[in-house]
């Protein structure tokens, strides 16, 4: 590794706006994943034209970048390598314009993806993507993950709302792509290309995101299935009565179990399934929506159908959902995260392989989700400094992708490749797929400058062997 | 131009599925710009395997090879040029699997786009993107060129509905992009990159395509406006009021008298603006919504709000959208017609700088459209063998395309770039975004072998100077 070129890096955004301590360094090198790096410095850049600098200079030297928003990531697509710049957004956190009438936003990638929302609320209208950590998410971090949440089954998820991008490609040069209409079929489409890239095209500096009118009226439902296969078929059955819930979670037994030990809310251990379930849109429709789901719900076997009628019902159906994590956090102090997706009609199967699999190989796992679109959050539960629990995981999440893509799902729905899932990754793609991709990379990155190690270098960095990111 | 291997390529197809003559190879060397091209031969392949054997000889042998679905693009973006090859996919037309509990349809290129929607409707599903050629376009050219239509104000245009797609790169190998499933976020998002790359990026020959639950209601309405600005604000107030309808569709006066001149409905010549508004769901919600709709109209001046009862009268408020076509054929014998597109509230700009445009060069301009999503038809009306005409009709082009620009518009909405628009495009890009296209087009076809000419090379076919194809 080359030195940094510190002075003329300073020069470029300021030495107010330059970290280079070990300290402050390793305070910007971690993400969700738990992994950490090592950068030799960390920018904040205060424009395009900063960023463009940063990587001109870069290109010059052949020293590597690495964007990053909050560090809210869960693959590690934002840890720096050793040495390498880390270019942090956070200081770009303008919300540059609201225009209501258009339902068009304007923002710099450090805006938090939460304080978005309410602003866009303030105006009657809607940023539908809930990633869990929105509260502190970036909205550039959720553009290069092209994160998801729960709203996704009805509204999808970040590419559905971005319309273009000012973006700083990897040799510096600044783009504008897309557009601030609805349509817009002007070329390639660059801004689909970038979103979920990971870092590794561009940098973003602008986002122009595309608002919805908010929803008249919300209603929730919360219920407990004793059979696993009729909380699946009710989720089928309900959009298949051309119901599109704006949320249709699921937790699995493992799930309602850990829950209601750490809530003791009086959630039955004995049921298979539990499922959270929300309407929205015109409230003179939604009544007749809510009796179709109980219908639905019961015909499929729940035992008990509730349906909030106050915010505080409807606080108390959700504090079971929002308690997943610490209750799961007093089961065992670590856990792997995985996010993958089937076909929402395989959930059974699929529920069924991963019990089967935490039997195989001796593990706790905990399944719930986002039901409605397949996304299903399979934690395996364990204490990361027992290097034999870790090894007995790992050949569990590889059995476990296996299995998805048997049943014609996708190894990540949310969180993306990065580091963690990278040696898995050609699985899905195929030698000629990831070739296209890496062709596109070479193509627009030649020197690999931005974001370099991630997705196209299988990393074991997840099985605890990786050299430039290892596991905390 | 080297010689096509003729008899190589019948080993690949089979005789019957290989064309040579001239007269055939010119029936497949149009489209609906009116532009003509003439292919040394048509092919018409069989799986994906064929058409990866024929990329693989088209690269050895360096001719190209022009990828074609029914001929009813707008932008010449699949006419040949002289000698090539033209790949007309019309033969892989089965609709393969429409999986209604997951709502996913894989389907072959070649089916019919309204076909396909009859089949989705069977199982209560719902297929919304309806360009005006659906009749007879395939649903694999409505994917190479992103087709839009009416609906895309509520629901989007075709990339919102590509999952992921099995595509023979340039070169001649097989990918599979995507997922079958809503979410996924594994590596670059081919399937976007190539929705909409106009047939230079790769030939598609399978297609995963997400349906919806098919509205359970839909209502109708018409309403006449004195002043186009009232119009347009009522377009704004409609949304704002957080309703989102199917259809918001927009005549000027000129379209109106050409409409009434053909028609004798009854129109009022002296109304500046006609709206036509479709609201669709849940049947108990859409009786206030219609009553909401009704009560912007009026406060924004609309003379009459006619509400369909009975689907009779729906057919009778459609009638007038529909006569477009057939009336503005009296007029003038040809027109040019673009699709550009401005933020909805900057649709009075946009229309009163045409009226200004239309005085300015002595030409008769004819605007109508999808008023939701800013997307405007502008048609000139002109005699194509009248040269001088024509001349001051390219000018007019010209400064529209100046116009939208500086509106915050985009050249195309809909039609796409291909022959007609290539002059233009950079002005768009800007030369930066270019340079990222087409380094994404040197890395997936070296040698240029998929749909050469295009695009990225400044064409002046629209202007009746083209070589390769010139004005019919």
């Amino acid at each position: 590794m080359k030195r940094l070129p510190l002075s003329e890096i300073a020069l470029v955004v300021g030495e107010e706006h330059l970290l280079t301590s070990q300290e402050d360094c390793s305070c910007y090198g971690y993400d969700a994943s738990k992994l950490q790096g090592d950068a030799g410095c960390v920018v904040f850049p205060g424009s395009a034209r900063e960023a463009s600098s940063l990587l001109k200079l870069a290109n010059r030297d052949r020293f590597p970048v690495f964007p990053r928003g909050a560090g809210s990531g869960m693959v590690g697509a934002s840890i720096p390598l050793e040495g390498g710049m880390v270019m942090a957004l956070t200081r770009l956190n303008r919300i540059l314009e609201i225009d209501a009438d258009n339902m068009v936003a304007v923002v710099e990638p450090g805006v938090v993806t939460g304080e978005f929302q309410k602003r866009a609320s303030a105006h009657g209208l809607f940023y539908p993507p809930d990633p869990a950590s929105l509260q502190f998410s970036t909205l550039g971090g959720n553009v290069a993950m092209c994160a998801g949440g729960p709203r996704a089954v009805k509204y999808g998820v970040t590419r559905d709302y971005v319309l273009g991008l000012e973006a700083v490609l990897p040799t510096g040069s600044i783009v504008h792509t897309g557009t601030r209409t609805m349509k817009g079929v002007v070329g390639y489409d660059l801004t689909r290309l970038f979103v979920g890239s990971e870092g590794t095209l561009a940098v973003f500096t602008r986002i122009i995101l595309r608002l919805i009118p908010a929803p008249r009226a919300v209603r929730t439902l919360m219920a407990v299935f004793p059979r696993l296969d009729g909380a699946a078929q009710a989720v089928c059955d309900i959009i298949k009565n051309r119901i599109v819930p704006s949320t249709l979670e699921i937790m699995d037994q493992a799930t309602i179990r850990a829950v209601e030990d750490h809530l003791r809310a009086g959630l039955p251990k004995e049921a298979e399934a539990l499922l959270l379930i929300e309407v929205d849109g015109n409230p003179a429709g939604l009544d007749e929506e809510v009796a179709d789901i109980q219908a639905v719900c019961l015909r499929n076997g729940a035992d008990a159908v509730d349906v909030a009628r106050t915010p505080e019902d409807r606080d108390r159906l959700w504090k079971a959902r929002r308690s997943i994590s610490p209750a799961l956090g007093r089961i065992r102090s670590g856990k792997i995260n995985e996010d993958v997706t089937v076909p929402r009609t395989r959930i059974p199967s699929l529920v069924r392989a991963i019990t089967a699999l935490a039997k195989k190989h001796d593990l706790t796992i905990v399944c719930f989700g986002h039901a409605g679109d397949g996304n299903i959050h399979t934690n395996i539960m364990l204490d990361r400094k027992d290097p034999e629990e870790l090894r007995r995981a790992e050949k569990a999440v590889e059995e476990l992708f296996r299995t998805v893509l048997d049943l014609g799902g996708t190894l990540s729905g949310e969180h993306g490749i990065g580091l963690t899932k990278s040696p898995f990754f050609p699985w899905e793609t195929g030698p000629e797929g990831l070739e296209a991709m890496r062709r596109i990379k070479e193509a627009l990155d030649p020197l690999d400058i931005l974001n370099p190690g991630k997705m196209f270098v299988p990393n074991r960095a997840f099985f605890g062997a990786g050299k430039a990111a290892s596991p905390s």
